[in-house]
């Protein structure tokens, strides 16, 4: 072992110790009166080593020559520090340096490699292993690891299994955005990457494995947007003889297990919110809990008084922004173009300001009376100081417009705090979705998601209506997870396949492997998976999944770090028997 | 939940209670006197469920038409057996059942879902998810699970942070057995899949982060032989600051944690032997030390009697086999034949029968007398009873057809207890290998590998003897792990091309990357990674990785379940910019 302690470890009560440490230098100063300070970095922190011309010219002079990220191994002895310093855990000391052995020189990085870093985004994905020195990038990593550990830890307690399912897999007819793998031995045959292991973790549990999880990457080729990789890990679960309340119960207790020992956050009991409440309150199958503002409906309220715009809308729905009132114009512009976005789209927004004194002024001051105003504040339990806000259109559309306004207010108001966390299920998802155009029905999860008992009886008369055993786990706004029971009664299957618009052939050259699996006696079985890259960006506080990643990839797919993907030699497509053939 | 109990989990204490079980039918006995048996079987265990006519005749009959692997739910009482059955933990009690329900009917399976069963590899393979109802073939995987647990709790104490690597990366000029995965959003451009993280945690190591391992997917598209798969999967791991020493001591202790709390056997200290001992005493660098029957050299005792073979022989080595003198001509003969079979090359095999009453006769005794071969026992060690089996030839050829002796009559003696652990570290293994036909040197692990200090002075002089900081683990003869302390130093990292062969401009280009990543300030570090596989197949005393993979591959490359590889859509193909292009 080149060293004695790390750089993170030394306490005032190791004073007087001989130590051997070792790490990057992080930076140095040369002080007034013949003495040098030199910070050295490791994973574990940060220790001070002081060089004194009067104690060892020879040693001080080379100190001063040391190059920042310099790779040192010292010894010395461990000293009070006479002005201490109490940011960092080794602050009450320092290392009068006795040896310095320069273990390996450093070009000058080509960013800082602090904190704070003047290293732009592209330049910092080009140099990652660099950019991984930081101590904020390294402490995702940390977290990343710490999440997935505590989550086999806790899963294991659990009975599930962890089972390594296979990354080269069978490409199937719907895979259009599977990532293939042509194969030397089988020429002219592909295999394809998972964009999950949903086949085989049903599978494993028509072999009774009972409760299998598996923390897995999964692929999927598609352009990217911010929040998506074409590599991502999925923590993905699945059990046997088990309900909804099942799955629900052993999930809300990883992520309770999880906020308590990673973070030592005490969550409360999930409340579980149907997808309709979810949709009629925030306007998104995900809300953000952390904040009120839910969505008043006042279309009644409003109609009458001939404003055109309202009166002509299928919806009109209010929310009220908190201690608001004394918004400027200026920012309720600002809050018009934001709703006015291209993105969002809509016309124009209404706003009601309840003042402070309890008057109530609006935009709509020509067309609605105080009185009027005093309605609408009412049923939106607007107290002096609110501001309230309003958009009308087609309903569906105009929830969504909502929902965008009330995250940008909640935004604006502070009340999105990334320390506070606010978990909850969705449930009763609808089984199907309607594509308008093509004017059929889809399954909005897969074909093998199971429909609510008592729904079942509208499979025929009225698919759409139908809620599905699908749910949801959503924080702060991040669907972080989900999954649903699924089929294992043969005859429903098929029920289901008729409602999708399958052909019994169809559903055969689809589907047939995991049905003729089923007909050996498949348990009733239920799962969810989990995307740990999100849940590990919410627990960091970060915007992007990226950085909570190591070796993330560009927005085109690329590493930039190692410069792939690339061409590849004739000699080896050959082998291949592929050739790159470029669309003109 | 659709049980209250599993079926391994009622005991004698349970009598009375009401339970549900779910589970499948393993077997249904209808005795005589109106009593039917049906075994119900899930992960947990078999219980036994008792159906009287007397009690309750429409349930009587329901039982009796039972099929195997049915999926039952099941209400009763748990009762006192009369007759017990100490091989089950359940085997002190039954369920009397009130309530019956089919939650699923089964296909009569292809094969018996028994221990032993009637189904050949074939058809186990296309209906894996049969054969993993099978508790061997479940048990295998469960120990997978548990010792890749462990492996991770063991490592995280010892302060390794598991790191995720890109699945995704860039092909080499060295990757010829590389699978190679064609972009969607980079025409022309391609992926590979990696053959290990070696370029990434040694990246890591550059980034600081002291101690990394990952349980991790790795790729070889190459041919396969019984213990190869496409796809298999490492515990790879990498430390900063260390030397040889600490990475040994660091993996030992996680061996030595497997055995113990997976298996509960105390593994004494590991010995290390090196390369040169055991290419010498064992013909081979995974030494099976279960047992003894090291190599002798007794070339100059046989030396000047006129026995042509060994007087024209490089080397003459002889293995002792204890008690094995009253071998018969037969068993001697099956020994000949084994290692003149082709795959082990050698003329002939001569033996010394070391009597009980102390008289020795050989297959040689027209030039040898009983005093010259009393003096080859003395060097043997052999006692009154034990068996002298010597080959003779070039030296490093007969030692290598020595070793397959030795590991053949060590089988027949039953020396080779599957039970047994025998671990060991080989070390000082010789930094480069020559290409006799092409006469220069490859790098035996790769061109990063260390070479031992003290040998660096004959890199020019004499490369074949220098010896690399490079070590492997061997448990019962099987190599489960390796690795070595990497180059951190770039003038000795130049010199090592050099050596090499490789042009500046080619290493440049081959390991360009990694060079200019170490410009920043490389640490000493140093690594190594253990096959999952091997370990768990070595733990379960199989003799093929594939029973310890829930979806293994074939010889072929093929997944015969999901039929993987297979031909794909031409439309994905024009996507994707690639033909097939069969050479014929």
């Amino acid at each position: 072992m080149y060293r004695s302690h790390t750089c993170g470890e030394l306490r005032l009560a190791d004073a007087e110790k001989e130590v051997v440490l070792t790490g990057w230098v992080q930076k140095s100063r040369k002080l007034g009166g013949g003495i040098t300070f030199v910070d050295l970095r490791d994973r574990y922190g940060v220790t001070q080593l002081a060089f004194y011309r009067d104690l060892d010219a020879d040693l001080y002079e080379e100190a001063n020559k040391l190059g920042r990220e310099f790779v040192l191994q010292v010894t010395g002895t461990v000293k009070e520090r006479s002005s201490k310093n109490n940011n960092i855990a080794t602050g009450d000391i320092e290392i009068h340096v006795a040896k310095l052995l320069i273990l390996n020189k450093s070009d000058v990085p080509p960013f800082t490699i602090e904190d704070e870093t003047d290293g732009g985004d592209d330049i910092r994905m080009k140099y990652r292993y660099l950019d991984l020195r930081r101590n904020p990038v390294r402490k995702n990593l940390e977290l990343r690891h710490r999440i997935a550990f505590e989550t086999r830890n806790y899963l294991d307690k659990q009975h599930f299994l962890e089972v390594e399912t296979p990354v080269l897999i069978g490409s199937t007819p719907e895979g259009a955005r599977d990532f293939v793998v042509p194969s030397r031995m089988n020429p002219g045959e592909f295999y394809a990457l998972p964009q999950s292991p949903q086949l085989f973790k049903q599978l494993l549990m028509v072999s009774g494995f009972d409760r299998y999880f598996q923390i897995v990457k999964c692929f999927r080729d598609e352009d990217l947007r911010a929040d998506r990789q074409p590599e991502f890990t999925q923590i993905d679960c699945e059990m046997s003889f088990v309900e909804q309340e099942d799955v629900l119960n052993i999930f809300e207790g990883l992520v309770k297990h999880l906020f308590k020992v990673v973070k030592g956050i005490d969550i409360p009991e999930l409340p579980r919110m149907t997808y309709a409440h979810a949709m009629k309150y925030y306007g998104s199958d995900k809300p953000d809990t952390r904040f009120g503002m839910e969505f008043v409906e006042i279309k009644d309220l409003t109609a009458g008084k001939n404003f055109g715009v309202f009166d002509d809308a299928e919806y009109v729905g209010a929310i009220c922004a908190p201690n608001a009132a004394s918004y400027t114009r200026k920012q309720l512009d600002e809050l018009t173009n934001f709703v006015k976005r291209p993105q969002i789209g809509a016309k124009g927004l209404i706003y009601v300001r309840y003042e402070t004194d309890g008057t109530l002024r609006s935009s709509v001051d020509k067309f609605y009376t105080p009185v009027d105003l005093a309605k609408w504040a009412e049923r939106c339990n607007a107290k002096p100081g609110d501001l309230i806000l309003i958009l009308s259109g087609e309903t569906e559309k105009t929830q969504k417009q909502l929902c965008e306004l009330r995250l940008e207010v909640g935004d604006r108001l502070g009340l999105r705090d990334k320390d506070t966390f606010n978990c909850l299920w969705v449930i009763d998802f609808p089984l199907l979705e309607k594509d308008e155009e093509l004017g059929r029905f889809f399954a909005k999860h897969h074909p093998f998601t199971s429909p609510k008992k008592e729904d079942i009886e509208y499979l025929d008369s009225d698919p759409g209506v139908v809620r599905a055993n699908a749910y949801d786990m959503v924080i702060n706004g991040v669907e972080v997870g989900g999954g649903s029971v699924r089929i294992h009664n043969s005859d429903l299957q098929e029920k289901m396949f008729e409602v999708l618009g399958f052909t019994p052939e169809k559903a055969q050259a689809q589907f047939g492997f995991l049905m003729n699996a089923f007909k050996y006696g498949a348990p009733p079985h239920a799962g969810l998976a989990f995307g740990l890259d999100r849940l590990v960006s919410l627990f960091a506080g970060l915007d992007s999944i990226r950085d909570c990643i190591a070796f993330p990839k560009n927005n085109s797919g690329r590493d930039v770090m190692i410069d792939a993907p690339s061409q590849i030699d004739i000699e080896q497509l050959k082998e291949l028997c592929i050739e790159v053939k470029k669309s003109e």
